[in-house]
Parts: C-alpha cells; structure tokens; sequence
C-alpha cells in the first residue's frame, strides 16, 4: 500500500534521536533471510547476486519481515560486498567458503586498479530498490540503508574472502601502513558515495556494519580503522539521517568504538545493555542486544525473559532500538520473531 | 637436568601470588605446538591423542618450547578434551573438523552412562608427564598443570564437536536445567579430581582454559556456568597451588567472569590490559594480553612494540604475567617468540 501522508515520524526514527515513543522500536539485523520461507522460495528462483540485482526482488524480500511482523523498519536487502565489487573486484558466493573476492588487493599495484566507483552507474540497482521499497512502505515504518564499514570490507579485500584470524590484513597494518590507509581511503570515499546515494534514493537512517571489528586489539583499532569509520559516519551525517554504528566482539572497547560516532551505537550480547550504554555514553542512542541463539531454540518464554531483562536495563530512557546482537540465524522460526516482537511492544508500551 | 635445589621460588609463581620480581615473568598458551619444528617431528610419528597417552613424548613436547626459548613456566601438554574421554565418551580429531565426541550428550540416558572417573586410573599417563616434566624442569620454572572449565567443555559434550553459536548447548540451558546442571555438576566433580591429581603430580599451578565462554550473554554465564566455574576453583584453591581463569570474548563481562574467583585471571587482546585489571580488581594478578596474530606475520617492531605497550598499561605493578591473548598459531615463527620472551624479560626488568 502506497504511503499517502506520514502522519507522525515512524517510532524507530524518533527513538534514533532519543525523543520518547509509544513503545521501544524494533527491527532485527538480518531480518529479510533464510529463516523465512518466502524468501527461500525467491532465493531458489535466483542467486543472491541476482537478488541484489534485481530490483523488484531486493525490494520484495526487504518488505517480506514487514508484512508477517510489526516490525518497525525495514533494512535494505543487499551484501556489503557489492562496495568492493562496484571497485572492480569479482565477487562470488563458493558454497561451504562463503564469498570470495579476487583479486585480493594485497600491493599498490592492485590497489592503483580499483575504480572509484560512481553508485548510480555501478550500483543503481541498490537505488533502485530503495525507491520500490519507500514507495511500498508503510507510514509509521522506516528504510534503513547500510554499507559495511571500512574495516570489515577492507579485511575481505585483502583476504580474499572471510579469515579466522584476518592475519594478512593486520600484517598489512603493521608492515606496510600505507598501503593500508591508501586501500582505507579509497574504500571510505566509495563507501560515502554509496550511502549518500543511498539516503538520495530515501533511505531514511544508514547502519554501518564494522561486524569483524572485534577481531582487533583496542589500539589497532584506533590506530588504523576508526579514522575512516569516522570520516564516513562525520560524512553521512552531514545529510541529516540517523547514522547506526554497529560492531560485535568489541565490548572490550566499546567507549573507543562509540568515539567513531554515530547517533546510534549498536551492542552484541556479550555485555549488559546498561554497561554498555554508559560506555557509549547517555547522550547517545543504544541499538540491541539479545544474544540471536536464543530465537532459535528452547522455550520461548526463556526468549521473552530475556527479552524483558533487556528492556530492564534499558530502564525506559528514550533512545533505546530493540535488536539482536547480531542477525538472525537460519534455524530461527518464524513464530519466534513474531512472539519477541509483539514482547517488546507491548511490554514496553506499559 | 634434573633439578637440585630452587634457591628461590620460579618468578611465575612470585607473580601470581602479586609479589614483586625482577623482571614480568612470560609464557604463551599454546607454547607447546604445531609451529615448532621439533614437535612437527614427533606429530609425524604420533596421533594427538598417542602424544597425550605416551607420557614420554607429553613430556618432551611440554618441554621443547623451554630448551628453545627463556620462558618462566611449562605448561603440561594435553587435550582438554581427555577428561570427556575418561569420562566415557569415544573422542576422535576428524581432519578439517576438529575433536568430534560420541555419542553427544543431550539426554539423561546419555547423562546417567558417563563415569566419574578415577584419574589414577584413566588419566594416569597426564600425570605420569607431570612427574616426568618436574623431574626435567630447570628451578626458576614452573609447570602449569590444566583442564577445561566446565562450560567449555561441556559445550563440546552437548553439541558433539566444535561449534558456530551453541545452539544445542544454549537450549539445553534454557530448555533443561535440570539436565544442564546435573551435567555440569558431574563434569566439575572429575574436573576437580583431575586437577587435584595433576597438583599431587607435581604441577605448582594449574589454568582453567574457558575458551568459548565469550558465546555467552554475561546473564547466561552468571546462571548456568558461573557457580561451576566457581566450584572448581574453591576446590582446587584449597590445594595451596595459584589458579589462573582464562577465557576469551568475555570481556564485557570481566567483572563477572574475575568474580569465579582464581589468583590470575587472563584478558584476551580485545581490551586494554589497565582496563581489563580494573575490572578483575587491583587485589588479583592478571594475563596477557597480546593479539597472538601480531606473531604470525608484518615486522617484528610492530609485536615488540605492543608488548612494550602492554607492559606500560601493567605499569610496573607486582602480578602481571605475560601471555598472548589466546594461544600461539601454528604460522608463527620460532624466532619471533624469542625475540617476544627476551624483550618482555629485558623491557620489563630496567
């Protein structure tokens, strides 16, 4: 149905800029996936390039969540890998290995051979899709952009496609820093272009994905990756949407990671949303943090007490995001999802 | 050489007792390992599990990384997947899978058919390696007998393997708390066994590796691992020998995990190592805590100048015990670890 007026800014928008909602918003990392079985029906019909390809199919499993929950934003179905690819590099999904990107950008040589890429020529489809689903969108729901943020990219690019241990890229750190910060450079400029093609086209708010950040000491962090994940947050923010920073593994260093910036700072479930938020600090919005292994078996009250307990912590402040710690996992039922969200709905709107 | 007489106690041990020595005492975990040319040498001719059960050679190898490098303790070379094995389940190591146990325990019939073993009896050739280490051991050295910690190890039982999220185990916990806790009671009771008999042996302290407590939500770890945790250290405290807990991942919830108890607790490298003794508490020695991938690869400049920056954080004050912040990787080359030890002795002794 198309949307005619927005009578009041959808809750998930408010609750960005920790105004007061009716209820805490919720949406979930991953929520247009494998879980659903609509999505795997259009997932047998196409690969998942094609998917993000295809305009009318991005947009469609973007809104399928939305119409089976009361979720209260959708997020743009595309990978973050679409960045390196539209930088001229292969990309492609091997099963059992994941993504594979070739050629590993490993000397200036290769780095000199990436293109800058211009996202309404490279990537207009993700505009594309980002038309259709504003257009379809409920008043009331918001469309989130992403982009994977400049470190989490880089490691692929470097490794060639997913790593234990990102060895060769915290080698290239150290041995060679300017090879790195050159690579970083280039992949932040691309990555600010994308997003504010992105926020053009109407996206309503961007996260940025930095999810292998915890793979990093706290120093190596703030040495050579939080310059560029600042520049592109300081970036996206200068055209007035909601910025989300989201990164996992980092509790360690979460008040260094918050220092990127970022109206909202995402938190996994490995810390007590309380803590975590005076790490981030209380001027700014929270997004999280149910551990996602809970959704996907054992009772379902056990879910929801979590779920409360979470909601405890947040302790009714404005500026809460309810998610999960990270996306929802294959394996989750779908009658889950719909139980925890009409939970933090309800129980929050008491 | 067998060792005569130990004028003084080994600095590692000074150190977990916080008292002063004259230089930061160092070891790694994983010290004993594939990246050592001389243990690829008896690897060749031996299965894991035939290394562990030959005490001769878990001597040996214990001892390899010490005729090499100036390190302050040995830490017993052993799996700790042995005492599920003890235990009653068939452990295998399946190439490109990791330890896979049989049958996985998720039922009380399951449950009900493990033994409590008697480790003189199914654990006799650990502790004959004890004996034969501290025979071998220089004085001013230490040999750090160990276990898994409950959880960990648990995790393994349940789910049959390694495993992505710990889903199996997770709904076990919320699903089965009866059976949760009758198996990790009973797994602590040969837990408890097990180290006492390795202290008897000879080990001057023993480390509890709880590798993937980091999976957890600190709620979960507080109520369904925590008190086991906590069992297995007040019981193997009263052997007068130092415990050290270790876990990884875990470090926005530190505080919760330091409250287990154990006279170090180790830091993985995700957080700042001054921050990290904050939240252990000033009254405890802690470990750690360089990124071990910093070994791997990139200039030898970069790893000795995060040791030296950790050794700052740890400012000189009596009870920081160098390590990395998980175990040695098999690309690691033998020089840099020495280059590590000498440097940490040398830095930390001006």
């Amino acid at each position: 149905m198309p949307s005619t007026a927005a009578p009041t800014s959808p809750r998930f928008l408010e609750a960005c800029r920790r105004r007061k909602t009716d209820a805490t918003p919720i949406w979930l990392m991953r929520q247009a996936g494998r879980y659903l079985p609509e999505y795997r029906k259009i997932r047998e019909t196409a690969t998942l390039l094609e998917m993000c390809e295809r305009p009318e199919l991005a947009a469609e499993v973007t809104l399928q969540p939305l119409r089976r929950f009361d979720l209260d934003a959708a997020i743009l179905f595309a990978d973050i890998l679409l960045v390196p690819r539209a930088m001229g590099l292969k990309l492609e999904f091997v099963k059992g290995e994941g993504p594979v990107l070739t050629p590993p950008i490993r000397s200036r040589r290769e780095l000199a051979r990436l293109r800058e890429p211009d996202p309404h020529e490279s990537l207009g489809f993700v505009l594309d899709a980002v038309r259709i689903v504003r257009r379809e969108l409920a008043p009331g729901k918001a469309l989130i952009g992403f982009a994977g943020a400049p470190f989490t990219v880089a490691s692929y690019m470097v490794e060639g496609g997913p790593s234990d241990d990102y060895r060769t890229t915290k080698a290239m750190m150290h041995g060679d820093a300017p090879l790195w910060r050159a690579l970083m450079m280039k992949l932040s400029r691309a990555t600010i272009r994308y997003l504010r093609a992105q926020v053009e086209a109407g996206a309503q708010a961007v996260q940025l994905f930095d999810s292998w950040v915890g793979s990093l000491s706290p120093e190596d962090y703030e040495r050579f990756v939080r310059p560029y994940s600042k520049l592109v947050i300081d970036e996206v923010s200068e055209l007035g949407v909601p910025v989300i920073s989201f990164g996992t593994g980092n509790s360690g260093f979460l008040d260094r990671f918050a220092a990127a910036g970022g109206d909202v700072v995402g938190a996994d479930w490995r810390i007590p949303l309380d803590e975590a938020w005076s790490k981030i600090g209380r001027g700014r919005a929270i997004q999280g943090n149910l551990d996602p292994v809970l959704l996907t078996s054992g009772p379902t009250r056990a879910v929801l007490g979590a779920a409360r307990r979470i909601l405890e912590r947040a302790g009714g402040r404005p500026g809460h995001i309810f998610n999960l710690g990270h996306g929802v996992l294959p394996t989750t039922p779908p009658e889950r999802v719909k139980a925890l969200v009409d939970f933090v709905h309800h129980e929050s709107a008491r």
